[in-house]
């Protein structure tokens, strides 16, 4: 057996994956064509109008929904563990004013493994209770790093009350409405689970070598940090923030980018070839909200910049186009919304761990070696 | 486009991407029937017969060995940044005592990301920068993490002499001699990389979609902590270990665990066909080492199971059966065997971090969903 081809002998490489079926998942699945998209059985546009963030975590976990006391268990268990180790904390607090946001968070979940206290003998509620940790805390780092770093108090989290609510409470110091707790909380579903992105593979290779679940979520944050997987919202905005500042006219705007061959930011997909279900329902979303924070301006722009993406070159936004004008809206900092993809991307991620560990298989791909061999040493003065 | 396809449509798994080629790369070449290893055109017995452990760094970052002027210069730098930031320190003071060395390993590399003064404007010095940064600093974490949770000094590394040297000064108090150092500097250059394994090709995953470097380091170590992975040297001795506290005679305790399908560790490789050309090597050194240090029982015993496994199973030892009798002769604790491992394989990960950011492919395999699909809601009463 050859590890590490000659190019002669195997001359094919199956560069990205592309196409390479890697898995078997009951996680979701996704109909780029149709702009489908379905988390567990239940399609996302069902799962938006009905659901809560938990009871998307419960259906990720579990490849069913929970009935009323295993919901009220969920969430209590959730509401137990949102509190951070002081070790964290004391990060926090002691780390670099230059640090980025998601490098943070990546530290901060690694560093929850050190006070984690495993369920004895049952692998599986182990995993679950681990799941419920790591998901319970990543909210509660997110607001008080945000916090921290501009000079004000941590707000500890509440004893009750939902992962959207606790969040917004927290970043703010101040118990958030009604609608806004829905806002959240419609992100935080729509992206909870995506297919077999980077991230997600990353955190099944990962699992693959029967490493924990911290490693892999760590791994997972990582991946997600690239500006080719998460990041594209943060850039959106900031277009539209250098609209503003240039008082240009967004039309001209874009227009200018696509004649330089410059990337508009939001647009298009690897997987769907029309209009991404989770941008046509925070469509909706970014208007409301755009209307209730007087940030009309913001969507109106939104509205255009769609329409001649549409008319000059025929693509549709995704879901960052507009999930960044809602955080806007909602007053979030750009730089942490890949924080927020985070929060609710880890539900997809821990389900794949979990999926990953009751069937696994160690992923080893191979690579075609281009390189010399067998070389004779060179002394150090004939180099 | 179709993503997660229809089992009807596509059904065949490419189950741990195996005979999958993923990359090309010029870091090594495993030939599994011959038993030979290359790193970057030089094969595994010139390197340890000739090279030290940072002319195989130069050799993974750059492609070829450096002259006297390159190999001084990356000496220096690695020597100036072996120190740790005090907010690292403090972490492996404050968490908690039943933290796993592999995850304070993870935790710490991670969070010199935020220390990491990017070099302005060259894409290409700031890798190698980092490379350097992460390379130099991660045998002072595990020394000093192991000095602290055995209520010792935490010593500083020295200004001058190899990362082997250092190594074992950091963790001993002491200057090694100049055996111990070579057999430290031996183990590293024999780790140091070795093909698409699960972490190394973690690390390309998470560096395809533009994450930086550390998000990537911090990966690969989570991937080397499972137990399939890294670890297998950690197992060896704790069997060696157990024959010793059983009083036990090697064969016989081989031959039991062989009737009881239980596996011996260290034996065995999925590329290696002979004997891992790792083995071979160090199979002299710990023959050495165990003479001088007087652990020579340990090796015999080794070499009793060696034919024991070839007799009975017609299987070779790999690299981890005589690294664990090699750092055991050296004194080192059993659970820090992997963190010994990521020292070494560090450059292997780093080197094709550069690798796959110079050509880069975001990695998005796909996954075949077998779940439901469209199911309606039901209201949660009736769940």
């Amino acid at each position: 057996m050859t590890e590490n081809f000659d190019s002669d002998k195997y001359p094919y490489i199956n560069k990205g994956l592309e196409g390479i079926v890697a898995f078997s998942t009951t996680k979701s699945f996704i109909d780029g064509k149709k702009g489908e998209l379905i988390f567990a059985g239940y399609n996302i546009d069902t799962l938006a109008e009905n659901a809560s963030f938990e009871e998307v975590l419960f259906l990720l976990w579990n490849d069913r929904l929970p009935n009323q006391d295993e919901l009220n268990d969920l969430k209590q268990k959730l509401q137990k563990q949102r509190n951070l180790p002081i070790a964290v904390l004391n990060y926090l607090r002691e780390t670099s004013s230059t640090a980025q946001p998601m490098a943070v968070l990546r530290t901060a979940v690694s560093m929850l493994a050190d006070f984690y206290r495993p369920v004895a003998d049952d692998e599986e509620e182990d995993r679950m209770n681990k799941a419920i940790f790591i998901t319970a805390k990543i909210p509660t780092i997110v607001a008080a790093f945000d916090r921290i770093r501009n000079g004000m108090n941590v707000v500890e989290p509440l004893d009750d009350k939902s992962t959207a609510f606790n969040f917004l409470y927290m970043l703010n110091d101040e118990e958030p409405g009604e609608q806004a707790e829905k806002t959240m909380d419609l992100c935080l579903i729509l992206h909870a689970e995506h297919g077999m992105n980077a991230s997600t593979f990353t955190a099944r290779a990962i699992c693959s070598t029967e490493s924990d679940m911290f490693s892999s979520i760590t791994g997972a944050i990582g991946a997600l940090k690239g500006p080719l997987h998460g990041g594209a919202n943060e850039q959106v905005i900031k277009m539209l923030l250098d609209i503003e500042k240039q008082e240009a006219d967004p039309v001209e705007y874009i227009k200018e980018r696509l004649a330089g061959k410059q990337k508009v930011m939001g647009f298009g997909h690897r997987v769907y070839r029309t209009m991404d279900p989770r941008a046509r329902l925070l469509r909706k979303e970014s208007k409301r909200l755009s209307e209730e924070t007087g940030h009309e301006k913001f969507y109106e722009w939104s509205e255009s910049i769609l329409k001649t993406m549409k008319d000059e070159k025929g693509i549709d936004p995704n879901v960052d186009f507009f999930s960044a004008t809602v955080y806007y809206s909602m007053g979030i900092k750009p730089d942490l919304y890949t924080c927020i993809f985070s929060m609710s991307r880890v539900s997809g991620w821990t389900g794949h761990y979990i999926e990953q560990a009751e069937n696994n298989r160690l992923v080893r791909p191979r690579a075609l070696y281009t390189g010399e061999k067998n070389l004779d040493w060179p002394p150090v003065e004939q180099r």
